[in-house]
């Protein structure tokens, strides 16, 4: 009987996090400040985040950045995660392709998103903050949060984009069981909320509303920090836990993947598995390809443009440089709630720009085609985020089968898909479509950006 | 740092389930044929039931049955579970007591239902069975049989409680996505479900009555076998792979629990997790506590009658010696639905009336006033069946810093309550209320027992 799960002790939870920029020849551009023109430093940014996610925003020199004990301590209530050996789905798929995956779905919130959740509520509280703001697409970052916000005792205001609120009540009620409070977006509480509400009033809201008013809180907020949950350069940082943990299991497997694969959003997943890995590409030679699986229906790094943006919609942020479809696009209503995110990340954009991964786009019925046949084969229902990353997976071995090929693939699988069941029995009822964006509509959202590249 | 989650390996999942009945004393009394009054065999139970699990029902003479390796095999996709020491939850009660629970949440459909799911249609399976049937209260055996049946290519329908299936869509969803056909019980498809209707239009269902339905399907169908999730002795004895992995896991720790928890509806997960413990007492003299925690609106173990009773409301079933509420009594409609079930199983009934175990009954707000506490302390959000162990729990350990004693308790997380959300809703809305029953409703509803004890 061939092993199936990987897995490490708690003693293994890695001690530092990788941050992949100080090994990068070409680094990413700074975030500059819209106003001058001018790059922004740690100090720039201490009254929006904790100084330490700021300093660490803008370190491109260490390698690793030890993980405090704290940290490391919340982490053992699931960490370290399986890797595991999709046995099943290489049978069902009758391919010579190796496919392992990462399974971090097994956190208390069900995705990988309290990684960074712990490490940013634990500094907020360390710095003497006592309140926070965020914001949150399909709830699996607003969960995260909550619950690391409880254990440290910070109060926590979580803006949620409306239609996943309306949506999907029951990941508004986990935050509320954390004790977290929980607000629709676009909302009456902000002045970038009132805007949005009276210019449109049928909005369902974006993950760059949510932010704007996530932001406006916080800095209109005494002892209020702000606490993002993907896109920054800190954020990628947090993650790349997973991908620590499994170039350790991978060992144990005694493979190496020649292809690694996870979903995009803002690329917290995705560089938190791709970066530890791609570390072997940029200082080993080694020849690692990595795939960034992105909705067809928001696709930044496929065909999104490489140039300077807000985080945005209200245009509170720095702006950042990033492959973006413009800060003020409002994706389609698909219900990778998660992956609703117009820009890519600084350290993941600059990547793709030197084709050091690369990234393709899939529709939505062919994610939840594939996350039937994992949930079917392998046990598990997958997020509709991480259903792109399984649908990339099954492309890839697919192909592998064609050219007879022994690939070792590795996926993120970044959460469980639980509380997602309305979007699978709409799927099952014929009831989903696949949201193309046209050529036409990429182009006048990107015709505002800053032309600063 | 203390160590807080203690791992086995997969080669450690046990290679045999025990079972418990060959170290009784006293064994329990065996079911008996309504109509002769004569003991059950195991070729009267083939009919209904697979032939292996027909054998487990009635072997009283050995300790161990091997697993078959295509068990282990799935088993491995998430045991074994971890142990985990509950150091915050221990912190938040002050209490001198050291807190330890077997973590079986962790599985692909969050519950420990899966042990029992996949033997059950392994053997169906190599018998050449094609089609199972199945009852589930609030979807989590039923979510388990669905993934179980899939693996092995059987159909599956589920009749499934109808509050549960109008309260609860995800499940539904969830066993849908698996594959398989859910049916709302009581259903015009049924004699026993047409008869209920009729007579009680707006039932909402029980466990007892889809119990019927299910039985009536598989003995009306070709080539189909009823499968159940709880109660039955085979039930009990695959779920002993709790135990068992949690007795190496006590070990590691370097601790044995004085007191073991588990919450109680038809006894599966309290059998699994407490029986390889009890071992200890029946064999080598320890003196381990063991305290099944029921609803208070169900409490057949603490206020019910040891007699034989049907397993189901139509009377389908053989009669089973068992601690039961009458098999007519309708439990109220609290939101542990797996423990809204009138009778209690042979073996722990047995144990019970023999003062080898012990049970306590708790209302339905205390279970989840400690189920935000341990979900703001230990981060996971229980199920309610669950929370019902762990106010059990915290009942103990707040005794024991009374009483200032070093007890080691251990309960069992028998599955997360993230597809449970909207009983905390209703929670935190001050929506919920305790539900008891007075005694002369359980007079009533004992008054027509078949008196053979």
């Amino acid at each position: 009987m061939q092993t199936k799960k990987f897995l490490l002790s708690e003693q293994e939870i890695p001690r530092a996090w990788y941050n992949v920029i100080a090994d990068m020849a070409v680094k990413p551009r700074p975030m500059i400040n819209p106003a001058t023109h001018e790059p922004i430093k740690a100090e720039d940014l201490y009254p929006l985040f904790s100084k330490a996610a700021s300093d660490q925003e803008v370190n491109y020199t260490d390698s690793f950045i030890e993980i405090p004990e704290s940290v490391r301590d919340l982490y053992r209530i699931w960490r370290p995660t399986p890797l595991v050996r999709a046995l099943a789905l290489e049978r069902a798929l009758d391919t010579p392709a190796h496919i392992y995956f990462k399974n971090e779905s097994v956190s208390p919130v069900g995705s990988h998103k309290l990684n960074s959740a712990i490490a940013q509520a634990y500094f907020c509280k360390q710095e003497g903050v006592t309140n926070i703001t965020t914001e949150t697409g399909a709830g699996q970052w607003g969960a995260a949060l909550s619950m690391a916000a409880k254990h440290f005792g910070l109060e926590l205001a979580v803006y949620m984009v409306r239609v996943s609120y309306d949506q999907k009540p029951y990941r508004r009620s986990i935050m509320q069981t954390y004790g977290a409070e929980v607000i629709s977006s676009p909302s009456m509480s902000t002045k970038a909320g009132r805007k949005i509400i009276t210019d449109r009033p049928n909005y369902s809201g974006s993950l760059g509303t949510a932010i704007s008013e996530a932001v406006e809180l916080a800095m209109s907020t005494p002892n209020c920090k702000y606490v993002l949950g993907s896109v920054l350069n800190h954020v990628a940082l947090h993650q790349t836990v997973i991908g620590l943990e499994a170039e350790k299991q991978m060992e144990m497997a005694g493979e190496m993947p020649d292809t690694v694969i996870a979903c995009f959003g803002g690329g917290s997943n995705f560089s938190g598995l791709a970066f530890p890995f791609l570390r072997h590409n940029l200082k080993d030679g080694a020849n690692i390809r990595f795939i960034a699986a992105e909705p067809s229906s928001c696709p930044k790094l496929t065909r999104g443009e490489f140039q300077y943006d807000f985080g945005d919609e209200a245009g509170y942020t720095p702006l950042i440089p990033m492959y973006t479809l413009g800060h003020t696009f409002t994706p389609a209503n698909i219900h990778a709630g998660g992956l609703r995110y117009h820009g890519g990340g600084a350290i993941v954009s600059q990547l793709k720009h030197d084709n050091l991964i690369d990234a393709v786009d899939i529709p939505q019925l062919e994610t939840f085609k594939a996350a039937t046949l994992f949930a079917r084969t392998e046990g598990i229902i997958p997020a509709p985020e991480s259903s792109h990353a399984i649908a990339a997976t099954i492309r890839e071995a697919l192909k592998a089968k064609v050219e007879g090929k022994q690939e070792v693939i590795l996926f993120n699988l970044s959460g469980h898909g639980l509380i997602d069941m309305t979007a699978y029995d709409r799927y099952f009822a014929n009831d989903l479509t696949n949201y193309d964006v046209t050529a036409d509509e990429i182009a006048a959202a990107t015709a505002q950006l800053e032309k600063i590249l």
